[in-house]
């Protein structure tokens, strides 16, 4: 029998709990900010668009959230998901270092969004709701979300971006295989898209404008976000329950675990347990230099979207109105990120890192070739993190422990692979000129510290 | 803690031995005949394009293979592979039937074809062969060996038809970051293209032959198929392997299982281990209605390929030149099929039933609407006969438990999905006038029983 390289759970082994951070973290949380009076934006301000049940969630100061049952079930269809060891990329790398990974690829969307698709569809349709709307852009999101709703007996409405609708028809597919209707956005179906018709490309601020629309219109449909809310967050922290259990049957303690971060959702997932469980692993955020929120933004209020309707919440910023160049990491590329994480970044708790968009895939390919998994390009900033963490062991001649967040597969992004390996992609970095645009932009709001 | 829904095994429960059937059949096996002479082939016949160690699995008679530790390993990458209960789609067809389902997707390539493509790597690999050359059609054999030669240092070059290559730019890219190099077939890298270059889009049969010229003149070369032969069957039977583990664990024994068949290779490796073990299941070949080969097809001595350079076997056959109509299930459209599923349909032992390509994507579409996972179409019917079975428990009131085998998911085939949702998918049949063509160029050879 070869040494074992995946450490499985079972389905008894699907968390019970979601874990809270919220209350671990130092001082009391800063409180979002209603876009138009500055005041802190309470439970009221949410009730159009988000069910109760979400909004509880939102704001607990409990450590431990039930799931429910309904909910642990639905997971049950792809959940535990697997930890790895990668002997083979350590073999390649002729590293000491000891590198695991933990794989969110084989949920049906093909990604970690599902544990959160999957409670917010249950809290709407639990409170009555016919149907949700919602934005996305590479497709993750939305096909995530329209899964979810197929389980629920909910309608779902995604407002696609229109470049992303053109460039990406099979995502488009996918979400109308589990039931959803797409819309390419800008869309005649909201004001708000009437109104920027002339974008015909669309954005992703365009986008969430029309689904908070067609919601708050509505008392039958909600709004469902992907990433950044505390409940996002505190939904994905089932990955970073069962990786510690995991890493328990490794029989290793993690020396350094490692995500990537786009708007926080998957990172969070996977730290905030272990953060609970005091590990005393270092903890290293990766992002692009292209978008590169955590190394170079400002601590700082800022709104959620382009166009200044979601309350303002503290995090570090490169500017709501800031809009990334076209990477292939479509799911890093946000201006801001979550709350929670912004907070642990400035205490100094998380370490961040921004890698250039050829480094980034240079790793991937690598990792795919030794590992077999071809992952999106979003972890491939982790997978880089890793191998730098595991080059430098060889060069320590230290046996270091690496884990790290796999949190999809590539099957979405193969024209990125192409461009790729024929030389044609680009290394877009984040300009001294982008950073006065966006500090010029800035909304007016208390100071943080 | 719910029901379980997913019966999951551990890395020590990956098989350490393949079931081999072929001494378990009635009767002497029927050999392969050379297609020039008429007469039995030999090993020798082979060596030019295949290594000994596989050539001795073609014609072994032991019961069982041993699997090469070096295999083992790398099928710890992906396997065991898990079984899953359908219990929402039970609840949606209001059976009293229980519906399992082995899943193969979670393979790094989608599907079933890598623990085939493995173990022929490695044999490869270990005779000191270079480089493997192959065909592929939609892709799903290409990707795969691509991602075996990876992991054992090996070459890869595929030859994809031209349609598909010019139609399905992601796989070429998968193969292509796995290291493979892919030709458009018809190419200008052999004769045997050089001399079809008229057919612009290509064909499975020039494709074959392309590879097999390049294997055949280089001696560092050998060639790789992905179905039909008895040594790729073989390699399949780790699937119906763990798929009896499973089924002990979810305290169920089958009284039908179901499988889609193209070559029969998927088929044969859930259904042989049952064989193997007296189970009293009915077995269903679910075959698609426009290349019906185990419901229309007759038993005859027919060549592999189009072209008719392979050994002749005992298989039902459409005719070698047949060219089914272009249905999204790609996998499936191959005039003949294995000729030992063949032999067990000519025994009575596997019943084979044909689906038209839409009635079997309104069963993918319920499926994936209830259980998350989008299928390949070649597997959708597999779920199109499942579900015919559900529903005849309903109708006599009766607790059949199904199983059937989802050999792959279907992320590269959403264009079919899209067709089929907008109601553009066509249903083509065999005609009479298709048969009778057949008939007239079947090749002189012995008759069979």
């Amino acid at each position: 029998m070869p040494e074992p390289t995946k450490f499985l759970l079972t389905e008894a082994d699907v968390p019970s709990h979601w874990v809270n951070l919220l209350p671990d973290l130092p001082g009391e949380p800063l409180p979002p900010l209603n876009p138009r009076t500055g005041e802190p934006a309470g439970p009221g301000d949410l009730t159009p668009i988000f069910p109760m049940g979400l909004i509880e969630q939102e704001v607990s100061m409990e450590p431990e959230v039930e799931i429910p049952e309904e909910v642990q079930r639905a997971y049950g269809l792809w959940r535990p998901t697997p930890l790895y060891r990668a002997r083979r990329l350590e073999a390649a790398l002729n590293t000491p270092a000891k590198i695991f990974y933990k794989y969110e690829g084989t949920s049906p969307a093909g990604s970690h969004k599902p544990n959160t698709a999957i409670p917010q569809a249950y809290e709407n349709a639990r409170a009555g709701i016919q149907r949700l709307a919602t934005e996305t852009g590479a497709g993750q999101w939305g096909s995530s979300l329209a899964f979810a709703c197929s389980l629920f007996g909910l309608g779902c409405e995604v407002f696609m971006v229109g470049s992303s609708y053109d460039q990406k028809p099979y995502r488009r597919s996918m979400m109308q295989t589990w039931g959803a209707t797409v819309h390419r956005s800008p869309s005649d179906r909201t004001e708000s898209g009437r109104s920027q018709s002339s974008h015909d490309t669309g954005s992703l601020g365009i986008a969430i404008s029309e689904a908070v629309e067609v919601a708050a219109q509505d008392p039958d449909c909600n709004y469902a976000l992907g990433s950044v809310l505390n409940h996002v967050l505190l939904h994905q922290t089932v990955i970073g329950q069962e990786a510690i259990l995991q890493m328990e049957m490794a029989g290793e303690e993690p020396d350094v675990i490692v995500g990537c971060v786009g708007g926080g959702s998957n990172f969070a997932g996977l730290m905030f347990p272990f953060l609970r469980a005091k590990s005393g692993a270092r903890i290293v955020a990766a992002e692009p230099a292209a978008c590169p929120t955590l190394t170079r933004g400002v601590y700082h209020y800022d709104y959620g979207d382009t166009v200044g309707l979601t309350p303002m919440m503290p995090m570090y910023t490169l500017g709501h109105d800031f809009v990334p160049p076209p990477v292939h990491a479509g799911g890093l590329r946000y201006h801001g990120d979550a709350p929670m994480l912004c907070g642990l970044v400035k205490a100094g708790v998380v370490e961040a890192r921004a890698y250039k968009q050829n480094d980034t895939f240079a790793a991937a390919v690598q990792f795919a070739r030794t590992e077999g998994i071809i992952p999106a390009p979003e972890p491939a900033h982790a997978i880089r993190a890793a191998i730098e963490e595991a080059e430098a062991a060889r060069e320590a001649g230290e046996e270091r422990v690496i884990l790290f967040g796999l949190c999809g597969h590539g099957n979405f992004d193969l024209a990125a692979y192409d461009a790729y390996l024929s030389g044609e992609l680009q290394d877009p970095e984040f300009s001294e000129a982008d950073m006065e645009a966006a500090l010029a932009r800035l909304p007016e709001a208390p100071a943080i510290a």
